[in-house]
């Protein structure tokens, strides 16, 4: 999507058609800062010290590294470090594994002289997937939001489809598009009114960071919000839809996704506002049937307990809000129940959160890795 | 309640016997400042600054300011302005405009030689008064607090009756005990377990900064969790009560109270989880019947924009969370509906969130003031 007018993805193949280069996460949303990947230890650190972050991201960045390894030197040993390396930065994302397996699996047979080449191709293909299967998102959910702009003005309704959203499963946490972004900006690009209510999303406030300067920089008209005040909002009827990605979503259609999601489910459900999320089919975890079974990431209570933005002085600064030796919990992720969903967008069609319509979208996935380890992707990761 | 193991109330009279000293709040849980209040204009900068906040404590610094400014002149004129000079630093704060005509009606009839001893008296009923409320709440409330932690040990539970609060309802809010925090303190000082989930209350983190200070001060266990984290931890069972403060009550049984309070009562419906609000009857608006028509104050986007703590150099220091230029909302408080509410703890007992016991209750409150004016505190003002 657009940052100052042009149109950028998270991740893209440098001028010498072979560094590649990244926006530097760390820094948004207060400095645009491009850095360049040319080594593999470049890429490692960017994944760990979290300059790249979103579950897909992660992934593409793992298959350049893994392509930038092969440059210097294209043997059976030089692969498997390089695997290695990469998967230690951040071991619980589970698309990285999957990236790498994918390019490993499809390099091991080729000479050390076609490697190099054949590596950078799949790393173009694993990120140019996930594009298009965003953009299948959005095509299916822009179709959602023009009946829901239909209805209401059927119903007399006027201004803009006001949904809200949380946390960042924008284009930023992918390589272009996003999911949940995906069929907003699809809107937005179409001319049809659309407004977003970005909730913060604490602790680590990915709202107001990264989704707000998404939806500004492409020209998204939106509104920021306290995570408390969803409910609110919905009460006052200010809300038309919930629109969220997910990390996980079990075969019974429990979804899992960033702490906070479930609060703004039970508002929706209790002000009769329709609740969607968007994800790809490759997240559909098969093996889980219910939410219950999914384990819950719990981060360092220091995110809690510290924010971090941008100081009077305009540098990158981090206060503490609560007294010193305080304890802090910090659940990353909850599950929402099936029953408080309204559908799952998916690249393959909108469907219900059901066992039955589940498999047959999980089912027609080409990709066994798809209902196995892709499946613990974390989309909002950071 | 304590501080460094010496107990406080959050006003009270200095050794001279005349003026008044404050906890300076604006500077807590970073520091604890002690300011002194010698006159009226000390008065009306710590109510405007907000160095007391909560509606009680501001009605009671309002009539202490009164007297300081009686006792250097006691003449009619003298007295309305000093009136009008406290009416005007928080205009809406309506604890405030009832103290200062309680004083003005017992004071009016008066020779100047007899006002600013009979002005300090006042002050002081006025915050025993406050203080004798909360305590009434405490016992009420304390019993069923008992009442849960056998039901919990009746069914085989171990460990403390966790209680998730929200904002600060505490004393530093009041002069002493605090509304939601009473029943706790009492369980604490009477060796009965209880173990505290302090959320952290965006945009104003009264949570983190205040009622985690409160908390940790006087010994009682408690964790701090971001607002996000309350449904997953009553989806985990970790939740055996909520129990929050109210700012205004309706007849029908509607609490309005801190934005995001409607979540929680939600999330406790969903999960089972009793949900319990802490009010003194003054607080009830019989002149409104439905949540729905009482106004919701709007405060400064900046608020969400930015949060202010404590820098790595241990000085306040504020960061903006959200890119340059963005906009936000901020509804300060939001309505829960009685349908959702357990059961509503005030002075004269534990009553039930309908019209036929709110009025029972109301209809026993002496002052005529309690169902008008008063009822527009709000115990979370800050």
């Amino acid at each position: 999507m657009r940052i100052d007018g042009r149109h950028y993805r998270s991740i893209w193949l440098a001028e010498d058609g072979w560094s590649v280069e990244i926006i530097d996460q760390t820094k948004l949303p207060h400095v645009v800062e491009i850095a360049r990947l040319k080594t593999l230890a470049d890429a490692t650190h960017a994944i760990r010290a979290m300059l790249v972050r979103g579950a897909p991201l992660i992934g593409a960045t793992a298959a350049y590294g893994l392509a930038l390894a092969l440059r210097e030197r294209a043997d059976d040993a030089t692969m498997a470090e390089a695997r290695a390396a990469l998967m230690a930065t951040r071991p619980t994302a589970v698309n990285l594994r999957w990236a790498l397996e994918r390019m490993a699996r499809a390099l091991a047979p080729l000479s050390e002289s076609e490697r190099p080449h054949t590596a950078h191709r799949l790393a173009d293909e694993i990120a140019d997937e996930d594009v298009a299967t965003n953009r299948q998102i959005g095509v299916h959910g822009l179709k959602l939001i023009r009946k829901i702009a239909a209805d209401k003005a059927a119903r007399g309704g006027e201004g803009p489809v006001r949904i809200l959203t949380h946390c960042n499963a924008g284009w930023l946490a992918c390589v272009d598009w996003g999911t949940a972004t995906a069929p907003i900006y699809m809107a937005h690009d179409a001319g049809l009114a659309v407004h977003v209510w970005v909730s913060e999303t604490r602790p680590r406030n990915q709202g107001a960071a990264i989704t707000a300067f998404e939806l500004g920089q492409h020209g998204v008209p939106h509104t920021l919000v306290v995570d408390n005040a969803a409910g609110h909002l919905m009460q006052q009827g200010l809300v038309d839809m919930v629109l969220v990605g997910s990390d996980r979503t079990t075969a019974a259609g429990d979804v899992c996704n960033k702490i906070g999601t479930y609060l703004k489910a039970l508002a929706a459900r209790d002000n009769g506002v329709p609740f969607y999320v968007a994800l790809p089919s490759s997240t559909i975890d098969q093996e889980i049937e219910a939410g219950r079974d999914v384990p819950i990431e719990e981060r360092d209570g220091d995110e809690v307990l510290c924010v971090t933005g941008r100081g009077s002085d305009g540098a990158l600064g981090r206060v503490a809000i609560a007294p010193r030796g305080t304890k802090a919990r910090n659940p990353a992720f909850d599950v929402t129940p099936a029953r408080l969903v309204s559908g799952l967008i998916t690249e393959r069609g909108v469907i219900g959160a059901n066992a039955r319509e589940i498999g047959g979208v999980a089912d027609a996935s080409g990709k066994p890795d798809a209902r196995r380890g892709a499946a613990r992707a974390k989309s909002c990761a950071k």
